[in-house]
């Protein structure tokens, strides 16, 4: 009836104008509006739609013209058939898709746009100022080797000036620790030189991943000058040879402008040795014929060879024999390297190679693990391990552990297997391919470092204080992180200087002294402190003290306390020698230097107990375990501290995603997204150069 | 008047209910709208917004529960503040923005759906056929190597048997002309056999863009094994040594299991020779102090010394002098691929070096070509040459023409240079790096094939006829494509063949008899078939008819016809040795193979003249030249015959679309792409490994 008068007014009014489109139609809709309104009776709640309608009839009116028609489209354009909902739904997905290409498109334009502007037009060239020095070094030294004490870049710009006569901090080695170090460092502070035969930083828990081609070598390295740029630092690809303690200089050599090996010195007031280790020969013949996986570029030769043995394995002159023997692939150590690799290989051999090779090369296939241990992964808790063998058992990856290599030979790899009752056997077993992960040892380099002090008795590792420092280098001059040091456990022999200021206040010797309870506690919070791993080992301290006061007489003497604190030490485990760890301690040492950088100025005037500087200005270094995980064949295992759980598909997700956030940079993470998008589309290239 | 009323009516119905909200509003509503409407007077076309109301408000009821909010929010619900334009503007962009995120994030899971079954789980081993004689091949031929009839993956799949005994084709390289091919050709005509040392295509044209790390090594490159698996082929890491034609035996030999090379015959129907060529020495000393640039791997070399040079000339003991030699790279050589290589070295150097390593490097760099031609990219158009030269001097990077290369030492490079008056000098360039890309020679084996026919005179490439059969071989069994072939312009050598038809219709001998100007014209018709590159010559026959018709008898006797033809001869040019040729030819190829492969069957009924039967079936390879382009440092040129132009960084985003076009597979493309945004992000990474 309302709607009726409606269009008979307006028809009166103006015919052929608008509002005599207008006006019938507008009531009508209030009618159906009501009348849906009644049937359902919904709350007045939601029951805006008039007003939005009015609304979104203004918004037409005054759309800004500047937007595409799509926008308008998807806000307010009238639908084709509004009868028909799956008319509706595909006008709907049609416009968001379009919002979707726009926009895409648009970032596109955006990025090529930014694009244009990364290219250089005209060659820079201005006039540089170089310090006849850095020119010309002066010579000197026990060997009279040129000195390095400028560099060609140290007046490149204002910053660099800056920090030419700061104190130099001297940091050997682009691994996990020196990087994580110089991460941590605020620019400005030390003049930074990095020394290295390498100019990239290596993700090397990834390494296996390259190794067939999961992932792109240069998605797992990060070139180590742009990690010094940030610290105004200097980087030389050179090698350290040795040190003088004394001069304060580390003698490092480099290939020169003909090839041939040039010395030098390089002065430093603070030197950090972080030059990781080399693999373990555990002196087996034959270590020529294998390859190794410290590299980025042992990834790639691996990666070559694995394919040379593909294709050779094609020839139709390549015997049936022959051909089982060049696809059996040999993994020596059942550590995470080893494991890995065998997983990647696996994953590649079963995914990639059905697709491009003979069928007839999948069958003959084999993939061995030789483990000296009882179980692969040993130092993950007992469960994974097992989850990890069965994995491979179903992948058919032939697992033989109590095994020890005794040499290998160009064609086949001799090895000795304990069986269940002990009894020891020698097999051998014929292959194409050996990697030679089993455990690492110390660089020469480390080495003759060790040899110049009495008090560096490990043989695997150069030993450090908790403080990080080299054990019997001047205090606070040389410090060794990563894979190439260990960290002393020897809580009894500092008892001493433990007991120094209690026996000072008392006024007594500390051997004679008699240490009560309260004093016990004291002593304990010292321990604490300066050994942070060994503070699980002192919760406890009644409990302790009662076991160690053999005489109930209420106080420990200096023999009863001894024989804690050594027990305690027999309690301390050496840290594991993990990326982790070195990431830990480089943190740590940056931490600390800046904390030094800082207080230098104020220090002389500083009361510090036993002029230990770095005691003085910052905590000892504790390691704190994070867990380890381990990828093992579309599937991968997380351990933290005997807590752990294995898992299929989205482990391995959850995998890569602990590393894609552990990655180094943003360019490495886009690479590695990149590469795994690669390795879904396209699978891993088959193809060796 | 009437919104009140209608205001009025609703209140009174029900006070209350939605419809109290309902009335009062839409009416006002209609009330604004007629106003806009009259003040303004619009035309009724565009005056529908009422009706869309009703609409949008229907849209609202009805809308799908599935669709996410923001979609919801986007078509129709109410803004926060109807009158402020920017509110609205910020309102629809956040929309937008919502609507991109969500599509963008549905894709992304989609693709890690995708990814997730790209992960194979079970081991797939079945057990496979395998014919004796592809384990044990027989041994034959004049050699008595083995013959490798059969192959091991002859029986995987009910494919592969199928073609098992189809007309067997090998084809020895896997560069253009041999991919085009394989594309080409229709799967399950012919029992293909692929061989070459490479089991990739290398895209050449970018190559020395992978130099400089501006595009990743394996960008360029596709596994050969997936594009030969399209036509159920067979691919042999192998290396063509020679051929047997009477046996119709390929010898070939290959690093077997243990390194040594082994020797074998593959049998053929059809042989397609595209092995390419190799570095032209020019027989010039000192070649071993040089970097070529022919593979991927080259690439690879010149990168790392490249970047190791860098790297010596930040080392304290370079001395200025020795610097500045590490930073002189010379390019023996102004082809495209020098030039090019040339224009990404100092991309690299202008754009990436500065940003990691001391200014004072960029100062001392100097970039050298040597061109014995009096310009540089002498096979382009003059203007165009002219444009690269001024473009590299404003870079300053120094072209020396008019020069030859005497002898490469170790540490410079002696070339004579001839100067304006003529008078040649010879000088040297103290240089750290030194590029050899000097056009290119036959490879050994062509040059062994060719020495086994008289008719074999060309010293740079193989001969073929205009149906790319190898001159000489029995017809039909040998072709020759790409940089080891060229084709034949001896159309007066054909001379006979064209009058036979002629001579066989009047019953003359072709020598003795006289041709008419209509004879003139069949014969003009059957010389372009034959040499369809001499249809250029041949456009006004009636001119050339009077210009040799020398005693004006209106005739042309042998004599004057030969005159004739020798004179085209004279002005065909031999094909340029590029990709754009091999790959004409590869295609040309393929299809000429399909065709053969239908007619086949039919062939023995049909009555083929002079039993040619590549003549019968398919016309005659005509080379279209689709034009040159190069890039020369922030700027590219085209040339299309003579007509070109060259620009900067639009023409160099041309460059690349050309050629990510023409690109082999989505997969490099992707790769391409991907390369290109890193670069815009990261540069190019200055690591070596």
């Amino acid at each position: 009836m309302l709607s009726r008068r409606a269009g008979f007014v307006s028809r009166i009014a103006t015919p052929s104008s608008r509002t005599a489109l207008l006006y019938p139609r507008a009531p009508r809709a209030l009618g159906s509006q009501s009348r849906v309104s009644f049937s359902n009776g919904r709350l007045p709640g939601n029951s805006r739609r008039p007003e939005l309608a009015r609304l979104t009839a203004l918004q037409t009116s005054r759309l800004p013209k500047q937007w595409p028609p799509i926008l308008r489209s998807v806000s307010t354009k009238p639908l084709p058939a509004p009868t028909s909902r799956v008319v509706r739904f595909v006008w709907r997905s049609a416009a968001i898709l379009g919002i979707f290409v726009a926009v895409s498109g648009g970032l596109l334009v955006a990025f090529f746009i930014y694009d244009a502007t990364t290219y250089r037009e005209d060659p820079a060239v201005t006039d540089i100022p170089v310090s006849e020095l850095a020119l010309n070094p002066r010579r000197g030294g026990p060997k009279n080797l040129p000195i390095a004490d400028y560099f060609v870049d140290d007046d490149d710009c204002s910053e660099n000036k800056a920090i030419k006569h700061k104190p130099k901090l001297v940091i050997l080695g682009t691994g996990w620790g020196s990087v994580a170090l110089l991460k941590q460092l605020h620019p400005g502070d030390y003049h930074v030189t990095v020394i290295s035969p390498s100019n990239h930083f290596l993700f090397t828990p990834m390494l296996p991943s390259a190794t067939v081609g999961t992932l792109e070598l240069r998605s797992l390295v990060e070139p180590i000058r742009g990690i010094v740029k940030r610290v105004r630092g200097h980087f030389l690809k050179a090698m350290a040879e040795d040190v003088e303690f004394s001069e304060k200089l580390v003698e490092v050599s480099a290939p020169g402008p003909n090839g041939e090996k040039q010395h030098f010195y390089v002065p430093y007031d603070k030197l950090v040795v972080g030059v990781g280790s080399v693999t373990n020969p555990h002196g087996v013949k034959g270590l020529e014929n294998c390859h190794f996986l410290k590299d980025i570029s042992d990834a790639r030769l691996i990666r070559n060879s694995v394919i040379r043995n593909l294709e050779t394995a094609c020839l139709p002159t390549t015997s049936d024999e022959e051909r089982r023997r060049l696809l059996s692939f040999v993994v020596s150590g059942g550590g995470p390297t080893g494991v890995e690799f065998a997983a990647e290989l696996y994953d590649m051999l079963n995914e990639d190679l059905c697709k491009y090779f003979p069928k007839l090369l999948r069958n003959e296939i084999s993939v061995h693990v030789i483990q000296s241990r009882s179980h692969i992964l040993n130092t993950y808790d007992e469960a994974l391990s097992q989850y990890a063998e069965t994995r491979f058992a179903h992948d058919s990856v032939d697992i033989l552990t109590n095994s020890r290599v005794q040499e290998v030979k160009p064609d086949r790899i001799l090895f000795s297997q304990k069986d269940e009752d002990g009894k020891v056997v020698t097999k051998e077993i014929p292959m194409g391919f050996c990697l030679w992960s089993t455990g690492v040892s110390q660089t020469d380099f480390c080495k003759r470092l060790a040899a110049k002090f009495d008090n560096q008795n490990n043989r695997h590792a150069l030993e450090t204080d908790t403080h990080l420092r080299l054990a019997g280098a001047p205090l606070g001059d040389v410090y060794a992180i990563g894979d190439c040091a260990t960290v002393q456990n020897n809580v009894s022999d500092h008892i001493v200087s433990f007991l120094r200021t209690l026996a000072w206040e008392k006024g007594k010797d500390p051997e004679q002294m008699h240490i009560s309870y309260s004093d016990w506690r004291g002593v304990a919070k010292r321990v604490k402190q300066r050994f942070p791993q060994a503070a699980d080992h002192l919760r406890r301290l009644d409990k302790l003290f009662g076991a160690y006061d053999k005489d109930n007489s209420g106080t420990l003497d200096f023999g009863e306390l001894r024989e804690l604190l050594s027990q305690i030490d027999s309690k301390l485990t050496s840290l594991p020698a993990t990326a982790q760890r070195a990431h830990q301690q480089g943190q740590y040492l940056g931490r600390k230097f800046n904390r030094i950088a800082q207080a230098a100025p104020g220090m002389t005037l500083n009361q510090v107990d036993y002029g230990d500087l770095d005691d003085a200005v910052y905590k000892a270094f504790e390691y704190k375990h994070l867990g380890s995980l381990a990828y093992i064949g579309n599937a991968a295992i997380f351990d933290y501290n005997g807590r752990g759980f294995g898992g299929g598909l989205l482990a391995v997700y959850l995998w890569r995603s602990v590393y894609f956030a552990q990655s180094v940079s943003f360019r490495t993470r886009c690479l590695l997204a990149m590469d795994w998008s690669k390795r879904a589309l396209f699978g891993r290239d088959l193809m060796n150069f």
